[in-house]
């Protein structure tokens, strides 16, 4: 935690915007141009432009709707829309014609963030500390529930309390939810997953990891499910996409949604997940590819359901491998305990009040007694529940039934009338990634795992089911696997959906051996999740007092101190520049396209396609060559602060016009989750003068570039400023 | 080919000392400010401290011929003083003083090149281009007998006659040549060979590649054998060894005896390198490998005898490799060919003379004629022969009694009384690298390989012994090879000793089966001999007369020419610098201590000695610190044109004092025997500072530090330079 030790840096930070105007100083100092106050402004451009696709961030770039990400973050609608013979994954697709705009994936979603309100009295008062952990965990949630019901009144908007600082403030988000989602533009493979695994997350790097996608709604304006009679949607306001470029040393700022991020996290958190976390799910992940790996050989349509999944899973089995090494090497836990220590020491030294002056220890016995039940939370919840299709989608049949008996007020979170739809899509959708021989083979070698753990992490019930002992599995288990899988109907998605209006007595005399299981599991289920939730009343309280205690001292020190990411809507700055990966290396801020070529081996991942190899040899670059490179762009670095969910943000020159998409981290700052180490964070970046490059001279993209103003009277203006004819 | 398609860069070439002069513009341009005169002599300082070691370089640096090289340079003389219980690969070695300094193995030598005389004439005149190409051979082998036992009759000196230029020219060489070589100082491996394998031929490199030796000689200054009487050799000059250091971009030169180069060579031969040789014989490398692998797994002392063949196969695999790759990659064969078409046409429009004009077809008929033998030259010749110590010794020994029943001048090259230390001492040293398991295995997998030629390249001899019809291998042949392993004398040093005096009839009545091989095998070795002669003969003509015609080409471009490297001692020149690997890195110049920390973890080959991490850690570095790095420099990249050979020569300043050791090139240059790209070829140095300041910091070597004039009084006038007291 750098901000324990010194001032933040300019380049480390997620802002909230309303934050913005007091960094305006750093910001200015640093090349920007625009006024900071209009940053605040999610009405205005260039906020109101920017929007978030549940797991990735993206931007308006055309007053029709055109919405530009990264390429991984339109994965799910290339797979909706791809078949053995035609394979959009592999090959991309462009929409000629706006009528061949291709439909998005059930659950596609384009969120634009139109209001942000600090709730956090509406949350906490009145929420007294000695309460018992639960009461205030089913306090809190019954207060936001009544807060998104009363925000989502209107139809079209989706609502959510987000906790900041770990609980210590609390602000309601307003988005509008566009959700007719189509596909316009993704370049094939060889460009937009270039180098695959084995660049990710490295550089140099020469991905062109960018799609263009386009939001629907009905003809009167308002979000609708998707139909032929829908019109592109309209936004206030859109980005002006850029061909002046970013040189080195320049000014940038990225707009997105950050997921999650951990730097308020206590050292002894961080030593766990270094240590145990990491390396055990690890190995579970690496199980699960090596079992999708083996049970979809040779079966293509097979393959093509998982192939999602599995470059996740690729994905996030090498981070962490990074963030092990990382952990080990950076000495980041030593370094969080001596910024603790010394928070520690001011706290003894100046604090009045003694629950702040006790805030660490108390939030650290905490952290110490929720460690009992790590092994069934990951094995049993994680894996086992989470990655068993039927039984899951069963388990949540079943529950929505159970819920449906209480007013809609009463109900669990995710059970609510405005939760159905979405419900509905992930049962429809589960087809797309179902395949039984896959799904039995996961269970199966989950079971195995669960049946090691110690008595007091059993589930008596699964146990029952399975007739387990923790004695490992038999011919018994096949045969009732055998049997489960056979004589289920879940696989059906019609039974799915008919089960969506089932009522708890038609589950619990069903003869579906998945909903048998799921109604069995139920009391314990209940239990548990109970469980959690003292858990994290008890975590609300103990973490926002820790923070509290936090930022009294980086006030009292003039620093200005950042929420960690939480899925909403963050502002990060900074500027273009290289880094020392390790003596004697200097990695430069960009790549061109000769590294493209020079990559090229003609297989996968390295395969550029031949029309992008031949434009590249002619060498035709005009308007998008930067001068200072002799070359186009591909890839650039800058010292924005991201994480996962900032896929697909827009990246912003000085002037707020679009200039890249950011789409990765890179290696030496895997545990930049945990602690960023601000001389070898970086975040990747592609160019989007690459971007239009291609667009303009391989893929033949011309409606794509008049819609964004990339026009002949553009490009001119551009080609006179470079001194091109 | 670079010389082709433009006028020599001052960085490519290695240099015969007489050209220097003729370079001085380039040489002064780039910096160097000792008079390029003075480089010509090779009696004066500096090239009078140049030495060789037969297969590395190597230069005198004090007045008591203390040789500094490269620590895989004096890998023999540590394995000969190696065992189980003191391994001095490991652990290293230090001579506290003059009288624990140890003997090197058998054969250990240190050259001084004293005189080089121009004997084109004495070699070609009088010999007809019409003659039979084992005419031309045989006289050309007269010529030089003659001309070595002249230039030999005084003691203690060695003579050569080597080609330049193919052929064209031939230079008499004089070399003093010092017997007894010991070994004073030499780093732990951690140290050493620091990076081991993984680092080979990589940048950035950390590897502390010096060693010390010291050259003995009789009471009477005369070379003798190892004596407990002898004293050090005084040679008249020694290098300074300088503690200034280099800078980015400052001038630099080393001087060597670089092994072969093939730049001259053509695109039809570089074409099969580069597709068949380097191919067939990495794989027979790598089964060589696995082989002494499997049959040494948990032998240290069998392990110890062919850890020096194992490295050099590790370094020969990767090397291979990389050319492999980088033949393929570079399209040098293609450049050769542009080069020889441009040459084609100057001749066919300026050469006057008809047998010019089609110098370069000639050759190519030739080339593409001596093609036909070429795999039973690998398997059989190079491997299955060579690699059978006890075959190889039997027909070694058998051979010489054969050629000693005639006149010593009239003997085969390498079988003459000036040849019979050295065979002495092969036959002496045989011990040290033989292990009966590895070479019984060696002969049984390359005999299976023989079994596969064609019947126009099997040897009907060897198939009679071993009753092989290109059948495969069956038990027969194991129990011949049983027998002959069982049976056999020639594993026993003393018999070996015996057999340099025995009569060719005692061969041939000989019951030692390896002895009764070689017998058998007599006929056939002196027939493919005397086919290799007429070939030799042949290409010498055809490749003189194609360098002729090349350069002329050059002379009327006014480009200077140099000779393929063929051992002889030679300078290059160029610059310190970094370079750039591919897109968007940059590799820096220098690499420091930290990056050894940073490499280091303990294991094999980063095992860095504690001692070593400790001083680093303490960051004591004094007057050895560079001060632009704020660190003490380890390895430095300079434009130095160099190739197998090189290790160890010494790499001077502007002034020509020592200051580094060049010890390996780059990967991105691994095929730059065939051809030389400047931008990317570099050579890699160890930096004397990094060397000093281990001595004086870590391993205490302050009697040579002394012995060097590194002494206080030099280190205060340092350390007042650059401001530390």
């Amino acid at each position: 935690m750098l901000i324990f030790v010194a001032p933040v840096h300019a380049d480390e930070g997620m802002w909230q915007p309303h934050q913005l105007p007091e960094l305006a100083p750093q910001m200015k100092a640093l090349g920007l141009e625009v006024d900071p106050e209009k940053l605040n402004d999610l009405t205005d451009h260039p906020m109101n432009a920017i929007v978030g696709l549940g797991f990735c961030s993206a931007s308006f770039v055309s007053p029709e709707g055109l919405v530009v990400t990264n390429h991984h973050c339109v994965q799910r609608i290339l797979q909706h829309n791809s078949t053995p013979e035609q394979n959009l994954i592999e090959d991309g697709y462009l929409a000629d014609r706006i009528d061949d705009e291709l439909p998005g994936n059930p659950g596609s979603r384009i969120y634009v963030t139109v209001e942000v309100t600090d709730i956090t009295t509406n949350m906490l008062d009145g929420i007294f500390d000695s309460w018992d952990g639960l009461a205030r965990q089913r306090e809190l949630e019954k207060r936001e529930k009544a807060l998104v019901a009363s925000c989502e009144s209107e139809d079209g908007y989706r609502c959510g309390v987000h906790s900041f600082y770990e609980g210590q403030q609390f602000f309601l988000i307003r988005q509008l939810e566009i959700r007719d989602v189509r596909l316009v533009y993704s370049p094939p493979r060889g460009i937009g997953e270039y180098g695959g695994d084995i660049d990710n997350w490295m550089w140099p790097r020469h991905t062109g990891d960018y799609s263009f996608i386009r939001g629907y709604v009905a003809p009167d304006g308002s979000p609708a499910d998707y139909s032929e009679d829908n019109v592109p949607y309209q936004p206030e306001h859109y980005l002006t996409v850029s061909t002046r470029g970013l040189q080195a040393g320049d000014f940038t700022m990225a707009v997105g949604y950050p997921g999650s991020t951990y730097r308020h996290r206590l050292a002894s958190e961080a030593g766990e997940i270094g240590s145990w976390y990491y390396p055990t799910r690890k190995a579970l992940f690496e199980n699960m590819l090596a079992i999708i790996e083996r049970e979809t050989a040779e079966r293509e349509a097979a393959a093509i359901k998982y192939s999602s999944l599995k470059q996740g899973l690729n994905n996030v089995i090498k981070n962490y491998g990074g963030m092990i090494e990382g952990f080990a090497r950076s000495g980041l836990v030593d370094r969080k305990a001596a910024g603790e220590k010394a928070l520690q020491d001011w706290l003894d030294n100046n604090a009045g009040d003694e629950l702040a002056v006790d805030s660490l220890t108390s939030l650290n016995e905490l952290i110490e007694e929720y460690r009992a039940g790590r092994e069934q939370r990951m094995v049993y919840r994680d894996f086992l529940r989470s990655r068993a299709q039927l039984l899951s989608a069963a388990a949540k049949l079943y529950r929505l039934s159970r819920e449906k008996q209480k007013p809609d007020a009463e109900r669990e979170p995710g059970f609510q009338e405005r939760d159905f739809r979405r419900i509905r899509e992930s049962m429809a959708r589960l087809d797309n990634n179902f395949d039984e021989q896959v799904d039995r083979a996961l269970l199966k070698h989950h079971l195995a795992l669960y049946d090691e753990l110690p008595d007091e992490q059993r589930v008596a019930a699964f146990d029952r089911w399975f007739e387990l002992g923790g004695k490992g599995l038999d011919s018994r288990v096949e045969r009732k696997l055998d049997a489960m899988y056979r004589d289920t109907t879940l696989d059906d998605a019609d039974i799915r959906m008919q089960l969506l209006e089932a009522s708890p007595a038609d589950f619990e005399s069903s003869d579906d051996p998945f909903i048998l299981l799921a109604v069995a599991l139920y009391e314990n289920d209940i239990e548990r999740e109970l469980e959690t939730k003292r858990y994290q009343g008890r975590f609300q309280l103990a973490r926002s007092r820790y923070m509290n205690a936090l930022s009294t001292w980086m006030k009292d020190r003039g620093d200005p101190l950042y929420a960690d990411a939480n899925g909403t809507l963050r502002v990060t700055f900074g500027q273009v520049t290289g880094y020392e990966p390790r003596d004697a290396v200097r990695y430069e801020p960009f790549t061109t396209v000769a590294g493209v070529v020079e990559k090229h081996t003609g297989k996968k991942p390295f395969n550029t396609p031949p029309e992008l190899l031949a434009a590249i040899d002619q060498g035709q670059f005009g308007a998008y060559a930067d001068p200072s490179l002799d070359s186009v762009p591909v890839n650039f670095l800058a010292t924005l602060d991201s994480t996962g969910g900032n896929s697909g943000s827009a990246v912003l020159d000085a002037h707020g016009e679009l200039v890249g998409l950011l789409f990765d981290g890179n290696y030496e700052a895997i545990n930049a989750d945990w602690y960023l180490d601000e001389a070898i964070s970086r975040s990747i970046c592609v160019d989007i003068r690459y971007v239009l490059w291609i667009m303009e001279t391989v893929d033949g993209a011309h409606r794509l570039l008049r819609e964004m103003g990339i026009g002949p009277a553009a490009l001119h203006a551009r080609r006179q400023a470079v001194g091109v004819n």
